[in-house]
């Protein structure tokens, strides 16, 4: 492999490759390698966390959000799933010449209405504009510091027997994109879950319930976060089918286009391991935000020896087949 | 003007307006209203700084640095422009399908080497890939934090009587940049003076000199920031041609193609307002860094009424002529 490919980009294992072998080789060091959704510094007072994201999405603007929204839901979500409460967020944005005024303006005030909502506040940015042609439209990165309200909410920390739980239905964001995209008319209106996440989170906090860890399944969907804990606790994972919500405009896009709902990319729905006696209190703090919130599997065993730890996937029927990490080229520009 | 211009990412008055009319408005709050090259934040012990940039340069690999270096040196140099010591770092790219691995890795070094040789650990990031001709080829975000050093130093700060010192010549960056892509052969080599200033600056404040303000004449180069001083303490600014060194490669680049040496954006190259008393002792701790830094003039009388403050240019005969905030196309994607 020589070039970058749009895989490199996607949230599989293509990318887990280019940052794993590349990018923290260069740069190597224990915070960066710690790999959270978000760096934990030590330097200040309390801890704090901090983030960034850029995005790319296209279109601009799609049902339930738009570029500016999901700029700032990326960032202030990946700061709550340290369990830190988002405070102050930069903006940079590479604008095409010719971009229309109007648009931005648009943007503009999604991003400040989802900041407000969020309660963080856009402290710094910065503005570049490339020749027509450079780039497209525009591309926004964000970048977000918070406060850690709970210390060590980390992968490292998931253990056995341990339930997972999911804070509402899967692949509505993808599905959205793919929607505009291909121009496929829905039946009903289907929407982004694209939402800032740091108010569920702090409730689930506020009610002494420390997850052992939690994350925002964006690129790679649900696949990808279950993957992830489960070759970083190497304890194989189980999920109930019956059990993870898919909304039937989602399944229809996927039936149409071949798609895998558990690998499409959420923008506002997040997975959290906790403690088994915690999981029905827990549940009920996620399903005052959203109904489909649910307890959808358990941490099983950790493997021994070289194995790999799979994450299983059972059906209605109690058959199994394993959720692989997705692979290959998903979505380009899907956040 | 309904639609985004080059001159909107130029460093110039179109770009000022883009940024106070608009985006300012749009997320109007204390902290984004001081305007500072970073972000001042209260809440952390001792007082955070933060900064966030997006590179777009092109070409990416230039005589004296490459889009890598520059966006460490970038972010480096907004904190250290607030008196704060740059510690942490993200970084985030935007990469064009296709584009050489080779290319990347060697822009991952290049960052890794600046970012040791600045004492700045880069701790998080994300990678994004694009199709084939929906960017060009690689753009990079960084965001640092940053812990204060030295309090308030800030253009409102900016007084009667004070000094006004340049940390090197001015105009290589830009120079360079425009010799690349013109294909312009140069006599000698000339380089972008694109470096980390975190360390020159830690010595200014080690030896007891706060300066009232720093800046790093980036994109609008020298002219805007003394334009900048001028309109934020509404003082007239005096600065003497003879005291402001341009060498002789950037002075053959502006001749050939019509440039002014002020207006080019510089990379490593910083201007500061000290205190009358301190400026000698100043002078000699930037000339061990640099030994064409020199002190360029100084703050006149505050303007009354409504006038505008002007910078005033005077040459080596006493004759004087305003430099002017910088307006129109300038030099698209310099950084």
């Amino acid at each position: 492999m020589d070039k970058i490919l749009l895989s490199h980009g996607g949230g599989g294992e293509e990318m887990n490759k280019l940052i794993n072998e590349i990018i923290f080789k260069a740069f190597e060091n224990e915070i960066l390698s710690d790999a959270n959704d978000s760096a934990i510094l030590p330097n200040f007072g309390s801890d704090m966390a901090f983030s960034t994201d850029s995005f790319v999405v296209t279109p601009l603007f799609f049902s339930g959000g738009d570029i500016g929204k999901i700029a700032v839901c990326g960032t202030v979500n990946d700061l709550s799933m340290v369990g830190a409460k988002p405070l102050y967020l930069s903006c940079s944005f590479i604008i095409e010449e010719g971009f229309e005024l109007s648009k931005l303006k648009e943007i503009l005030n999604s991003m400040a209405k989802t900041a407000k909502q969020s309660g963080i506040k856009i402290v710094c940015g910065d503005t570049k504009v490339v020749p027509r042609g450079k780039c497209d439209k525009i591309f926004i990165n964000t970048a977000g510091i918070g406060q850690i309200l709970a210390k060590d909410i980390e992968v490292k920390n998931i253990k056995k027997g341990s339930k997972i739980l999911l804070s509402g239905d899967v692949g509505r964001h993808g599905s959205v994109i793919l929607a505009a995209r291909d121009e496929i008319a829905l039946e009903s209106e289907l929407k982004s879950d694209c939402k800032p996440l740091n108010l569920v989170v702090e409730e689930v906090l506020k009610n002494g319930i420390k997850p052992q860890c939690m994350r925002d399944a964006t690129r790679g969907g649900l696949s990808a976060v279950l993957n992830e804990f489960a070759s970083a606790s190497k304890c194989e994972i189980l999920v109930f089918e019956e059990k993870i919500k898919v909304c039937d405009e989602v399944v229809g896009v996927c039936e149409l286009l071949g798609f895998e709902p558990y690998e499409l990319a959420n923008e506002g729905t997040f997975v959290l391991v906790v403690d088994e006696d915690k999981a029905d209190s827990c549940l009920e703090i996620l399903r005052k935000f959203d109904e489909s919130a649910n307890i959808i599997g358990e941490v099983l065993g950790e493997v021994t020896g070289g194995d790999t730890a799979r994450v299983i996937l059972e059906n209605a029927y109690g058959s199994q087949r394993v959720l692989e990490l997705p692979k290959g080229e998903l979505l380009p520009r899907i956040c």
